[in-house]
């Protein structure tokens, strides 16, 4: 008999179906006992007599066949699609044996965050966990289709990178042949060099960060998704399109995370039809002018800073998401463009979604002298740019990109307390799959 | 004025518009100059006064305003879509200066690949490279396309793991803080692991081989497409979602790359309704039969032999592809599943198209103590996988999976002559970006 899914059995009451899947859980009401069976499309309760319940444990799979009924009305979970049927068991067959587990798979969210990852194999199963990797997915999908809707060309952008160019000691070396390599901090130099190709691209990709800091909000390796555009008319070009790529994205995970969103306790954030743009000393002011916190000296947003400008959009402008421009030149990469209005400030920009920075963004550099002259007023060697700053001596048009943190806009999205749990397999200073420092 | 796109411009015959790009070439014929310029879009002939024609090299880019105006008849270049336009400009600004170039850019197709690739951002502009890249993003994403029709869940693989599991040599090693790790061979592990979650998954990611060896089919990095299957009913259900995989790819490619493939001379594969299937040991008695080469007592196919079967699929069932079954269980990673018939042979798979391997599959043990057994028969330590086995300690349904190696679909389908013309950034022993040794 072919498989039917768990999804399809409210549509097959009265019939005979072969059902398969992980045991969820188990209860014994002595003269009966009650199975939820979960495959990839739902849950559903199956009734056996006991006589057939051969070793029946949470995470065994089973395969059942048995006719789909309705269940009595006082009966029905109208919390679950497949709520208003149960299968009656005739025939149990143990695909595979589970052994016994080191928690229910219920308590999942209970779990203090080294368990759930110590156990990552087994949490991947849970419910919550696969709510999240849902969202992102799905936020994932969404930022590649609105980009190629706006004729942006997908690449490939590598993770092995020649040189330490950003910052020496926050860079992972490898042991590349003869040679040293690095895993690179983002695909930054390959999306401006494909811009002579293809002047809109875009790339999901990996990125890499050493820093030798336990945060909730960072990651060794996350997924970047990187956008670069030229022929910008002016670098608010890019906030404008970051606009339409966040608000797809809360769209589409409004339109099909909806369970999702339920089971976790979250809502769409609040956004207006126009998120607000600040520049960062006016966020500054503000925030002194909040807290009596005077950090309008400083070269950048402290994360208290970040969330209590988030607090004040939300308050003023019923926006959970808010622009933050004009960081510091001395801040930012030697390749962000100066603002011609005031140098010490650069046309560039975060973006804050529920008080944590999501999306980092501004226009380029597009002379090439300019870019050369700026390599050495930051420390390095132009000669150690020599395969980048081709793309800028054979003709670059006016440009720039943002890049979003994926798993961060899910964590925001999703109201995570660390990002770790937005991350299948999260790598950090003392974890890679399994602990490093056995220590720890 | 707003920028016009060129591919806009037969429709505006009579009108004025403004265009922007790279001066591709530039032809004088002293009482006039044509212009042939390139956006993303397309390529644009432009007529101009050589009184307008200020430093007008290749590469500089440019704004033109101009009038559209239908060439005369005899006039018309039918091989292109503007071909029946040009633009008359009455005003040039230059927003991009280059520097003279090394080579024209028309000239790519004839450089050698050292130069080729010393001078990337440069020979990306190039059209034959550009058809290479859009070939490239079609079939990644028809990957994604078939697979999430299939109910696929995409997620994202980590690159960075603990353990040099597939051979110690033929990987990277990372300084990673105070402990070493390693960049991924492949997603294996963790595609397996998400069975558990949602049953069918893929991933589109980075895998790495440190093999120190220079051929025409390795690269050091490069993006595998990778599919993973639970509750199969045979083995042979991964060879028939391959074919799915493999068709769709030649139909889009086909239907979207129409212009690319004319461009490189290139013709979609040939195949059948059924693509044929072969055990190993068949397909080296053929061999023995054509060639009187004898490799039967060979646990796989040489490269030779690859492209001897592709020729005889060719000839004897009308198909450039083809199914290699049977690989020998010594020869294979220990969580392949051997055949119950003949346990010396597992049930894996490779694809060959035109000659070269683009894919390889199987089913894999599912049993947890069996897999154990195995990992220790390969002469490691369970505890090395103590993260892996926990996917199948838990509870694991007979599943497999398969890989496509997205840069030799390309290269295949394409008939580039080296797997590095298929990589935007392609990385190998002697290369990234620029050379790594001088003295090469």
């Amino acid at each position: 008999m072919e498989r039917t899914l768990i999804k399809e059995t409210p549509k097959k009451i009265g019939e005979q179906v072969k059902v398969e899947g992980w045991v969820n859980t188990v209860r014994s009401h002595g003269k009966i006992i009650f199975i939820d069976l979960r495959d990839r499309t739902g849950v559903l309760q199956v009734v056996l007599q006991p006589t057939m319940a051969l070793d029946l444990k949470e995470e065994n799979i089973i395969s059942i066949e048995g006719t789909v009924k309705e269940r009595p009305s006082k009966m029905e979970n109208l919390e679950i699609k497949t709520g208003k049927v149960e299968l009656e068991a005739q025939k149990i067959e143990i695909i595979s044996k589970a052994s016994d587990l080191p928690f229910a798979l219920k308590d999942t969210p209970e779990l203090s965050l080294p368990v759930l990852l110590d156990y990552r194999p087994l949490t991947l199963r849970a419910e919550q966990t696969k709510a999240i990797l849902k969202v992102e997915e799905e936020v994932i999908d969404e930022f590649r289709k609105t980009l190629k809707m706006m004729d942006f060309f997908e690449f490939q952008a590598p993770a092995i990178v020649p040189t330490a160019t950003e910052g020496g000691s926050e860079i992972f070396k490898i042991n590349y042949y003869e040679n040293s390599a690095f895993l690179g901090q983002s695909p930054q130099f390959y999306k401006q060099i494909m811009i002579g190709a293809f002047e809109r691209v875009f790339t999901v990709a990996k990125a890499y960060r050493a820093e030798p800091s336990v945060t909730t909000r960072h990651l060794s390796e996350y997924v970047t998704l990187d956008g670069e555009m030229g022929f910008i008319n002016s670098w608010t070009d890019l906030m404008d399109t970051c606009e339409t790529i966040i608000k797809n994205i809360f769209k589409r995970v409004g339109l099909t995370c909806e369970n999702e969103l339920k089971l976790l306790g979250a809502v769409i954030p609040e956004i207006k039809k126009d998120i607000p743009r600040i520049k960062m000393r006016e966020a500054q002011q503000i925030i002194l002018e909040r807290t009596k916190r005077d950090n309008t000296k400083e070269p950048d947003l402290t994360p208290e800073d970040e969330k209590e400008i988030c607090q004040w959009a939300k308050e003023n402008h019923n926006s959970e998401v808010i622009f933050i421009t004009h960081y510091p030149t001395k801040k930012r990469p030697f390749y962000t463009m100066p603002d011609p209005e005031n140098p010490e400030y650069t046309l560039s920009f975060d973006i804050l979604l529920k008080g944590l920075e999501i999306t980092t963004g501004g226009q380029r550099i597009n002379g090439y002298s300019q870019l050369v002259e700026n390599i050495k007023k930051w420390g390095n060697k132009p000669e150690d740019f020599e395969f980048y700053l081709q793309a800028f001596k054979y003709g670059m048009p006016k440009e720039g990109g943002f890049a979003f943190g994926a798993e961060r806009v899910v964590k925001q999205i999703l109201g995570l307390e660390n990002l770790r749990e937005a991350s299948a397999f999260p790598r950090d200073m003392s974890r890679i799959d399994g602990r490093l420092n056995s220590n720890e």
